[in-house]
């Protein structure tokens, strides 16, 4: 006689047959390439801002299927484990985790987190140099295993590696996509709401061009309600200039290192940043982000120059489906075409 | 002539009346009562607990307003700033955070994650009497600014602390509520229904008593679809015995082990676990939760024994609504009534 | 000895007592006045649009209790009770219902659908006379049973019986809006999305004015991503003129009369429409909706003209919390000063 | 020169590439078997029950593309409108409609609705095979546009009808599901809900057998919270007796008439209730729900006897995973085979 001692000797089996509660009607005819419509999401790096990427994407109820990525096992197992004991409060998501990439095969969406950090004393090109090493380890093994997915790149210097991941990856540039300034305008747009006292959501207003010191807010289309704020504050104000325009783009930008000085890293505005792309590109949105695309021909950046940066750009299914010729001043003009210029030199030395 | 240089200065004014774009259409006669409608909740403690809290309360647009209080004004406003930066991607709610309690003022909810540290060598005791020491100055300021409000414990040892906080904010006990066994019944569930390949949310299945090692499973209850799994099993195995439940129970006692050996910490589960919580009890859900109560009474426990432990109970705007009178085997009740014992007796030495 | 037959019978009593399941854990001390924070939404009219409303609000779980009012009680207690049994698909909204308006008491929002249909070779004047003094039985009952509420009017002609609304309650001119151009204003954004192939909520499009024939497209507004359309539509093409304009608006007024003359009446639109503008108000959302709002003084209308217009106004729990001063061309306006004399001249005729 | 008189002459182009508004970043070479991933549900008839569904799965967001189709081309169009004009309330769904059932192509998921009408003095053999002879036009267009689909029948009798739709479509009968006695089980939920003043989702309770007059209330398995509440009557109930129980279950079924009588017809609450089927079967979530399925074998039905009951089954992206097999009192399988057997008999007549 036998004597159960565990789980899975006290009949619960996979698909519960043993246990006696569930028959099939008969045997599951349906073909493979039917099932695999199910929307399966990878994740590479279970940092504090992976992590935060992957919750809200499961609390959203984005993907059917969410795989992490880690080069650190325990890590990465003790996040999986954490997320799976909410089950009972969760719509059902598989989730499954390896420090193999071979588990994010057939992913739809497959979004890169990873990156070296610098070392102290380390120069700005050697740490690039580390990331796209990595980069070289990560980005030709998602492609294989998932060659018809979206690649979301998030680690930073956003613009350059998805630039390298572009060419690491051999796939169609409507399929890379770096998160840019996506969260960026969210926080001008955060900025102008309190002040405004709207809704961030009736704010319309974009950073564009470099992620970081060098964006640029085109203060053309900030507006309200299709109200330009722009006309009405040079109307208000006699001796408006450029500079107090300059100082609130300022500000945008310090924010962020504002957030990393107190709590030592951004992580929740990055991942509910992040889950607004991944719902525009999954479920098919046609929404306008500022994310970071192939900008060459835009703006004058010369012909010849491949690189990355974030414009306002419809997503969808098939990822960029369009990218927006805003009309831009002439300094807003140019200095999108010196940060061009400038990713473009870098990148020139990376060797790719 | 003004010469505007900062946001304030644009006309960027509360409420955006200087803007030139709204105006009010009367003034607002609304009594304060109406306004005070809003939902308000409020998290002590900004650790990884309390913000994956907030954060999941935000994600999930349970609260109006969300006020965070910690000892660590860096921190604090390091998390609030990073919530707020999300602010276009989400339905909007107030954020505000203070290290003084005076902010969580007119809560409907508080939830205290708050807690000393071991430190090591520390008796268990010791331990407790930082914590109650911790409480003294968190829950009389909470009830004082909200006397109207629920108290949520989250903080461990959970059900000794609810207790405490039961104590210190005189509140009646339908509202103090500690997080007690629910998510270690979301684990179970979790782990009975992937043997079963079915959804966790069809599998019914409690822990209650003390939250922790000394859980107990009610397995008289433990069912799929309203099939009772105990009976399934015996009839399967025929030398099925009690050892083999126990070994169950302590793989979800483990587990939550497991994640903080793996990670260093819990956060998503108790964030989701407790977020929960909170939508049964501010959307009056009357839904059924294993929860820490005042257990006076039920299964033996004596008339004279005023302790906290978790049994399924009944929640909804009023706090604890009922408690259930499950029925229990006779070993059940006695290691319920051994856990009241011990609880009592401990804290009886903390001199409330 | 007791032979059960029915369910209370059976101890199937309020609050499950009599069943054994369910204990209290102590008297409930909980003030009435914390009890009331619960939102409370009431629908007074149960025909198709009333019940598109009603069941829209139900399924986005934007209220905790919603009642319906409707003069036929056989359709009322059809329509509450097909609601009803869907309580396990939905989280736990209490619904009610009665003929009489007193089952609206103490209600947050209160939505009027209710009105008097056209008689063949009635005069509008002398229909909108028969609806005025449906009013007066419907509008004081409402405001003496929810003193605090918010009326949302939907019954047409909807800027006049605003007014009507506005005078019979004896409200603040910011608790009575008029659901007037919001719906206009989304066929409009979904008639412009459709041809440039974006999501309809990346298009900025505002309709003002009285709802119906005379709305005011304010096409200086119209932007894709804070980009303005018309000026893209001026710059490429050369003859393009006012005419084209005027024949997209009259497209946009005319998608209301196919729907009714295709189905016979309109539903779910409004039923979405409204239940948007009940999520704004309710949850503070302050969001800016083209809606019914004294429009006294904006656009040069005469000071002592009291009439409801749309203009894009900004929405919160306490009404209307400003109306956006939008700058309009000449003609704009001129059309807006317009259907304002008509609508005041009209309103006279009413002996309010 | 070209004058603009009409949107498309305007440069509102499909993509909006003629508005100068984006540019394509480079030719969209994604194949088309990646695009295939959205998901698509159609519905057949758009009645008040179909549309009831139809809007139920746009709220709650659960397809990419709704499919409409019905005979009469007026009303179609106009319920296709009204849904669409909501579309800046929405997220985006694409929605077409057509009375060819071409339009339906590649559907993941196909609801059948449509049905005759009984013809006063019919008898309802006759009524069935106009039904039949309907289902001949519908089912194998659907099977031939969508190999794959699953096929998810609502129209009434339904369990004969979901047997009809099987054998004309030659699905594997895992993809073949009607929607049974899902709508009488949560009717019966919400019945002990109220009554034990619980949520519904907290209650565990199942009607199964043919929906309808027979359907048969599995009462050993109700409970709410995992607590038998027969056991609960019994011991509470000296006299209590099956008479008591068969009112409950007669109250169960009476309601759904009640409805009917007092508006005409149902549509909220099944439209709910086939929502809650298609996001169980499109999302994987492997819920437990009581549908229509071929019982052949189970509970002594005989094994010559191909016959669609409801029973417990585990739904996900596959269809019917799995069917459980409860425990159920001898009258109860009796009941089960009685039906079994007369549904037999008359699909014999069918003559498919």
């Amino acid at each position: 006689m036998k004597k159960a001692s565990s789980l899975s000797e006290l009949g619960f089996d996979a698909n519960g047959a043993a246990s006696g509660f569930f028959r099939p009607v008969a045997d599951d005819t349906t073909p493979t390439s039917h099932r695999r419509r199910l929307t399966k999401v990878s994740v590479i790096g279970a940092g504090n801002v992976g992590m935060a990427i992957a919750q809200t994407i499961l609390t959203r109820d984005l993907a059917d299927e969410i795989a992490l990525v880690d080069a650190v096992p325990d890590k990465l197992r003790g996040e999986m484990l954490d997320l799976q004991h909410a089950a009972a409060f969760l719509p059902r998501t598989r989730l499954v985790s390896d420090t193999d990439i071979a588990v994010t095969r057939g992913s739809d969406l497959a979004i890169v987190t990873a990156g070296a950090r610098q070392i102290p004393g380390e120069t700005r090109l050697n740490l690039l140099q580390r990331n796209v090493a990595l980069f070289r380890k990560i980005v030709p093994a998602l492609a294989e295993h998932s060659p018809d997915a979206i690649l979301l790149i998030v680690s930073n210097p956003v613009d350059i590696l998805t630039y390298v991941a572009w060419k690491l990856s051999g796939f169609p540039v409507n399929r890379v996509i770096g998160s840019g300034t996506n969260l960026d305008s969210s926080r001008f747009r955060f900025l102008l709401a309190e002040h405004l006292d709207v809704n961030a959501q009736d704010v319309q207003a974009y950073m564009v061009g470099e992620h970081g010191d060098s964006s640029v807010a085109i203060w053309s289309t900030v507006s309200v309600a299709g109200m330009p704020v722009l006309k009405s504050l040079q109307e208000s104000h006699s001796s408006f200039d450029e500079e107090a325009l300059e100082s609130i783009r300022r500000a945008v930008v310090n924010s962020a290192y504002e957030v990393i000085s107190l709590k030592g890293y951004t992580s929740w505005a990055i991942g509910y940043s992040v889950a607004n792309l991944v719902a525009s590109i999954l479920r098919d949105q046609r929404r306008i982000h500022p994310v970071s695309v192939l900008a060459t021909g835009f703006h004058g950046i010369a012909d010849d120059h491949e690189v990355f940066l974030s414009l306002p750009a419809r997503l969808g299914r098939g990822g960029v489906l369009g990218v927006a010729d805003m009309e831009l001043t002439e300094e807003e003009a140019r200095r999108l075409r010196q940060s061009a210029k400038t990713l473009w030199e870098n990148s020139q030395l990376l060797g790719l």
